[in-house]
């Protein structure tokens, strides 16, 4: 796991940035520092050097030595947190007794809160590049983005790291590696890291150069290689999700869809409809837990439930086909298992999920064996789920 | 925001530690360091004061020193990452070439990985504490949990730092905020720290002390307090989901639900459903985007929607009303809406939600005008449908 960047030869023409996270709620283990990860990757994708972070608290002392101490090693410093009159702006008066100015005046440049109160600011001192942020994500990220990072650009000369993600299901991590194994030993400026998550594998192709039209073209010869290799495993790109991706196979191909969900309890409904749009293919779902609602919302009829049980291939088939008729739907999706923790069986298990796809002329029933908690298991059926329906649209 | 203690006035007591996070897929941003917040978290429940956090990537000469100045001013040293084959070890190498020994022999506690293949340690040197610990959380977690922290324990001498978390819904942060206004300038051992996020706002009441049970009683006379103020907007503590106070109350009461969405998609039926032994009181969910299916499985009259619209009180109603009797649930649940972001027209715009709850005696209709994303609306509606339900079972 993790990319294989040899840092010494790779980064060593680059500016070089540190990061200092203020906030005792930091230390505290309240919060999860997202904005040191926010800007590591804007850093990265700008070619400039993340050469180390650190989180201090609202402690105007220590910021003062961290600050001195990080500015004689790096071009850029760029703290996040510590300003604005809640936490009595710790950081804005700490830059100014660090440049030697009583107010910080005139020779800086002001950075407008647009979401918050609290105003940023950029500062040039001796050559080297101080950026106060704020600490709450939503006032940090766009005031980083619209107002600091092309102001970095301009400093950084040219240098750019792009990245691609191309995102897989129904694949193990195993299966992708064995697939890619060569890839994942390229060398810079491209390289290719592999990154499992649950029902996902993601491929992740970065490259440096000179400029973004040299970095893309760099890329784009890997991931030619890449889509050759994976072909229709591959769902989407960077930030397209699962949902999205059935969205446009339904779109494309002009079909219609009904969910009857038992185990995933509506969360496959749920995630088609996080796509803006969707009711225009998204006709109907049901979530049907008792075996009186599978009865008489979906018609799946008594005897198969007693003679196959609730947790079955026929009865999974039957809800997709139900719900399918009741909607008025091209495709009908059926699912049905044991979530846990409790419900399980020796001969049904928690984790098992029965999944069925019916369309006028396709019948496909999956049976699947999840581990991990309810939440997961849920998941993980979901993800299934939708990947038969863009496989299958 | 955030907390007001005074570190100096609480801290100088307690044993200081730091944490070094190792890792260039860190400083890359490509994983956010959840870490950091677990043993920072973990730390303070402990009485040790974390002092600073640092992040540095797979580089041995800057771990070396920066090992090297950590130990000079605290305590204790937390490293993660860094370990075992993958990255070829270079924590162990350098905590070896730090302690002047070539291969780290006795005289360190070898700490075993239950979850994957590197193990951890413990080692004392010149009245110090070096701990070294795995990246990945699963594995980082249970070996922190069940070998440091027990260690750490012993040798912080019984301080400990405890939280409670209170959690309500219903009020916006401003509303808590003004009705307990006072309790949040309490000064320490025991302080009161507000934390808001989509559709919650929680109260964390804090306090330091020598032993578990002294921090217990300090807190429990400020939860007293704080629980006499908010009542029943409180629907949980700690790590409690309103979905699971929403089944504590239907259990309770002995009450049955069932559920007919429209613009929340399924989420509300996923969230109740993901409570195990929800089974007992979800009977159904329906997810109908079309007015046609609203109109054939929920009974809404054509009329209604024709005159009222989809999105209106009377829909709603209407929609709750319709799965109560399919279902043949105590309460039935009604919700419709424009979930965005196209769709919205002056008169009915973006974020525009109607939520009924109907029983044999109730019927109550709440219109709900929410801002965000597709996804973030969403989450309201179905937050407030929750609450709704956990007031009214």
């Amino acid at each position: 796991m993790g990319l294989t960047i040899d840092t010494a030869m790779l980064y060593n023409r680059f500016m070089r940035a540190e990061i200092i996270s203020i906030g005792t709620e930091l230390l505290l283990g309240h919060i999860v520092n997202t904005n040191a990860a926010y800007l590591a990757r804007k850093l990265a994708e700008t070619g400039i050097d993340l050469y180390h972070q650190m989180t201090v608290g609202d402690n105007p002392l220590r910021l003062y030595e961290s600050l001195r101490r990080t500015l004689d090693r790096s071009d850029i410093v760029i703290t996040t947190g510590g300003l604005g009159p809640t936490v009595d702006d710790i950081t804005i008066r700490t830059v100014a007794k660090l440049l030697n100015r009583r107010l910080i005046p005139k020779g800086v440049k002001w950075l407008r809160n647009k979401v918050g109160t609290a105003p940023g600011l950029i500062a040039e001192h001796k050559g080297k590049i101080i950026i106060c942020l704020p600490g709450p994500p939503r006032e940090l990220e766009p005031m980083f983005a619209n107002d600091a990072l092309p102001y970095l650009r301009k400093k950084s000369g040219g240098w750019t790291l792009l990245s691609r993600a191309i995102k897989t299901t129904g694949l193990a991590e195993s299966q992708v590696n064995a697939k890619v194994k060569d890839l994942l030993d390229i060398k810079p400026p491209t390289t290719v890291g592999i990154y499992a998550k649950l029902g996902e594998v993601t491929l992740k192709v970065m490259s440096k150069a000179k400029g973004k039209k040299a970095a893309r073209r760099d890329i784009a010869r890997v991931e030619k290689t890449v889509v050759s290799r994976l072909k229709n495993n591959i769902f989407g790109y960077d930030d397209q999700t699962l949902e999205e991706a059935v969205g446009k196979a339904l779109r494309k191909k002009k079909r219609t869809i009904a969910v009857a969900e038992s185990c995933t309890g509506g969360l496959v409904s749920s995630r088609i409809t996080n796509v803006s749009g969707s009711s225009d293919y998204f006709l109907m779902g049901t979530v049907t837990y008792a075996n009186k609602a599978k009865e008489k919302i979906l018609g799946v009829p008594k005897e198969a439930l007693k003679k196959r049980g609730a947790v079955s291939k026929e009865v999974a088939a039957m809800m997709a086909k139900g719900v399918r008729k009741l909607a008025g739907a091209y495709i009908g999706i059926g699912i049905t298992g044991i979530a846990g923790p409790t419900g399980g069986t020796a001969k049904k298990p928690v984790g098992l999920v029965y999944i069925a796809l019916v369309t006028d002329k396709k019948r496909i029933v999956r049976e699947c064996r999840f581990r991990g908690s309810r939440k997961e298991i849920k998941f993980q059926a979901s993800q299934v789920a939708l990947d038969m329906i863009r496989r299958n649209a």
